[in-house]
């Protein structure tokens, strides 16, 4: 079977990944997760990109918000709240256990590559989980020219402020983690899943080295794009790419890849954006990318396969 | 009316509370509390004896336990637990979130006096809560020669290692939490909760400048026996009496205390030490002392004041 390598952000990397899953042994495939919205809160480290894929992969995930685990209970943030302690990041009882041994984990010297795998082997996962990095990275907004934090733009403020730029706090001094580059030359096919391709991939790409090892594989590369009928499936794409300047289009995403894509899935609602991406040298698959079953998702990982011949 | 401070440790000091609460206004007490059991466990700061007197004169400890929260669930412990964690002490999902604030609050620069000043006032608690220290103090069991923390000997060995001393590691440096002096000082009454005489009321007496307080004021000081009939009503304190040399009796406790102590409150069992302790120069009162309904507790609280003719 092919090596398949993984670029994620959260939740629309993890629904296709749930598709993938059921596509390939879980064990040949690695994912390399995005960790710029990663955060301490009530004195915890929480890394909620690593969580939704690790959920998701674990079958616990609340399918419905696509975060957080099902069925979860909220009797801890409550009782913090009743402590006059600002609550607008959510987490259940069982996602603040993850947080705390995490938390006690990183003290007690070890690395958020290693507690990641920790994590996914507990819960049964089988794939390869990899967080970007294991140095500090923090990806914060330009609001009125001043920063804030990607999770206080996204989750408190509600993604309401007019954006004007991002930056990426770490990113010039953080290493990829232990296996990355390894993960990016010895496959046999890297996909970037369909998430925000400044927040998301586009931090993963930002650590040094990763860039050069997208472009200098012999993987074939593919992606599917975020960006369908010029809005995002999810998130705030749309506002961070329109405050960078940026067309907010399936072609838009392609240009931003072009230097390492070899094949892109688009929606078929992007059908007219086809030709124009094949002009930027790559390869166009036109479906329907919309994953809102467990059979849409199977269908778009084959679909992602397929634009590569690897199935 | 009288201004009355309280020495306590954790479920007997509770009971006896909570009736004082009821014969005396809550502002006018001063609870000091021993934090020798404190422990860090799952990277988070727990203060057993705080929280025990918080939970209950707030209304919502266990009262099957005499600790925790009543109602409370244990997802989050249950999680730790399935990550492979040691989970030997018993925490629920809203106490956990006590831990999470006081640890978060510690890690910002407050003190442990002024996070129990807030805990209790987010709880509606009139009373003032004095935790003894702000400093590291750490009771210690010595077992076999070496060094066991306090929990770890209580609740993860359940007290099974014949104890041969204690050690109060961070005595000598610790100070007495601001207003603690002020407290046995400026007061009507000191009451010297039952609690373990070594453990609970040892370690707050072992605060440099705390027995020589208690020894000064012009307070009438009383206390409670904890050793009913030859035994405690609940704890360790025969193992580690009998593991110091001491006989494990009211009597013991009264010379533990007989160079501050001008009353004692007994057992009716105890009886028969009546008249070594006035030997002592303390006075006793005999009495019914188990707490098993709430009126006993107001009844021994009333006996308690009476004892030194506050009531």
């Amino acid at each position: 079977m092919p090596k398949i390598t993984c670029l994620a952000g959260g939740v629309g990397a993890a629904r296709l990944l749930q598709g993938l899953v059921k596509v390939v042994p879980s064990k040949d495939i690695t994912i390399i997760i995005n960790t710029g919205d990663d955060i301490e809160l009530y004195g915890l480290k929480i890394s909620p990109d690593v969580d939704i894929i690790t959920y998701t992969l674990a079958g616990i995930v609340n399918e419905n918000t696509g975060w957080g685990i099902h069925g979860d209970s909220f009797h801890c943030l409550n009782a913090l709240s009743n402590f006059g302690h600002e609550t607008w990041f959510n987490l259940g009882d069982i996602d603040i256990a993850t947080h705390i041994s995490r938390t006690m984990l990183l003290r007690e010297g070890h690395t958020l590559s290693e507690i990641t795998a920790r994590h996914a082997k507990f819960l049964g996962i089988e794939a390869n989980l990899i967080p970007m990095t294991d140095d500090h990275f923090a990806t914060h907004i330009v609001i009125n020219g001043g920063l804030l934090h990607f999770q206080e733009y996204l989750v408190h403020r509600r993604a309401s402020d007019p954006v004007q730029g991002v930056k990426f706090v770490g990113a010039e001094t953080s290493r990829p983690a232990p296996g990355l580059i390894k993960a990016l030359r010895e496959t046999d096919c890297v996909i970037v899943c369909p998430s925000n391709p400044i927040v998301s991939i586009g931090t993963i790409l930002s650590i040094p080295g990763v860039r050069n090892a997208l472009c200098e594989t012999d993987a074939k590369v593919t992606a599917i794009s975020p960006i369908v009928g010029g809005a995002p499936v999810k998130g705030p794409a749309d506002k961070i790419m329109a405050g960078m300047g940026l067309e907010v289009s399936a072609y838009a995403v392609a240009e931003l890849y072009r230097d390492f894509l070899d094949s892109f899935v688009i929606d078929s609602l992007d059908q007219c954006h086809a030709d124009a991406i094949r002009r930027l040298g790559i390869n166009v698959v036109v479906t329907n990318t919309i994953m809102g079953t467990q059979e849409d998702k199977v269908r778009l990982a084959e679909t992602t396969l397929r634009s590569i011949d690897l199935v």
